[in-house]
């Protein structure tokens, strides 16, 4: 079912009130009278709905509310550094499918490609992060934003790995002690107890085309941030924060 | 290290014969006499080599062999419909990465662009699959076929897992009973066990743009091959063959 996302203020007793480019889009699909689509609140809500006028305006009638199911019971953070060309654009489109919390860019040592204008790429990303969200059922927009620097980034998820229960994973070519599947497995809960307590959070951190400097390395171990690898063969960096990703949510059950 | 592909014909002695392509290739690299790099036979041997002349042309000299590392314990075929514009090249490199055995493409129901010259496109993912083998530390460079119509790829998958221990999982959208953590657990031996005795190989099926038709699923289901779930998100065409690769490699311990 088409799918759009509306702010709970949009949302009145039983209509919705729908962006200009919104109702362009509906008017453009010509939805037969009984046909419904979907506005989700971005809050979990899905409002089941079909199209009725209102002041000699469109908007769109509710007739029934569920809860969005395409939201994973576990919060995955991507921070992932500046690549080059379309690999952010991947990245995050991929991301969003696959049932991302939230994308962070930041800039470490080896980037060779820090945009110029960096809100105009972040506001580019957080298009794409949009339509994809509508297309593959999310209950929510994932937020992209810039974190600065590889020190900044690493002083954040460190405070929150400190403070709530999050598992801050620091992917690094050059490790190859640590599989990403020995970590899950000691520090994250089996699917059916990950809703009531231990890990809730994740959050994968990944470098540029070049990978970490080893002190990068260094730096994310004594914050307490455990250094992990995706394996023998090397993965690109429009894909190890996608497969990552994938790899968290098979093993808590969200796949 | 820079990887090169070489055939088993080409390895004399102690000296690798370079294609004309390769030895173009090393020179404008610029190697030092003293620099190594990887002249791989596609079967599981690394030669270390370094630059030589023989006869006036450029061979490689080798001084070391080893197992290339980077082959997964565990042979996935990757059956895929052919899909719009590039998503076939960012499926076929992706599943390359993440180590895929071959990959099949094929004609179903709800495919809206199956190319007009497949063996030109064929070629051409063959050619995509060679540079991702080489940068991704493959020891195999994966093979890209064409398998013609959905029911051809079905009887030959459902004939390979009736001789072989093979496991085959057709993803459906409308399957919302059997994920693949699932099926995987039930039917996939943990990875201490994967390489001595059990399911030696995993063949993954997955549709074009709008998924698969009803009655393709149910031939499927009539072949012995099980329908399974990819999870509440829906995943584009050339995403879904990419994460259930992800998820077989992470349960089998090769991520």
């Amino acid at each position: 079912m088409i799918r759009f996302f509306v702010t709970p203020q949009d949302i009145f007793d039983n209509t919705i009130k729908l962006s200009i480019e919104d109702t362009k889009h509906v008017r453009s699909l010509r939805l037969r009278p009984e046909e419904t689509f979907i506005a989700c609140d971005g809050t979990g809500s899905d409002y089941i709905c079909k199209l009725g006028e209102r002041d000699g305006g469109t908007v769109a009638e509710f007739i029934d509310r569920q809860s969005s199911v395409g939201e994973p019971t576990i919060k995955c953070s991507v921070y992932m550094a500046y690549s080059k060309g379309d690999r952010l654009d991947y990245a995050v489109q991929k991301s969003v499918e696959l049932g991302v919390h939230q994308i962070i860019l930041f800039e470490s040592e080896r980037c060779v490609a820090v945009p110029k204008d960096i809100p105009k790429r972040v506001s580019r990303l957080q298009r794409i992060a949009l339509e994809t969200a509508k297309l593959s059922n999310r209950g929510i927009v994932p937020k992209v934003t810039s974190g600065g620097k590889l020190s900044s980034v690493l002083d954040k998820v460190s405070a929150d790995s400190a403070q709530t229960s999050n598992l801050a994973l620091f992917f690094y070519e050059c490790e190859n002690r640590v599989s990403i599947r020995d970590i899950l497995e000691q520090r994250l809960l089996a699917p059916f107890e990950s809703e009531c307590c231990g890990t809730k959070s994740v959050s994968i951190i990944t470098g540029p085309e070049g990978g970490f400097e080893p002190h990068e390395a260094d730096l994310a171990k004594s914050k307490g941030i455990a250094t992990v690898s995706l394996g023998t063969r090397i993965l690109r960096s429009e894909t190890a924060p996608v497969i990552a990703l994938a790899a968290v949510m098979y093993h808590t059950g969200n796949l």
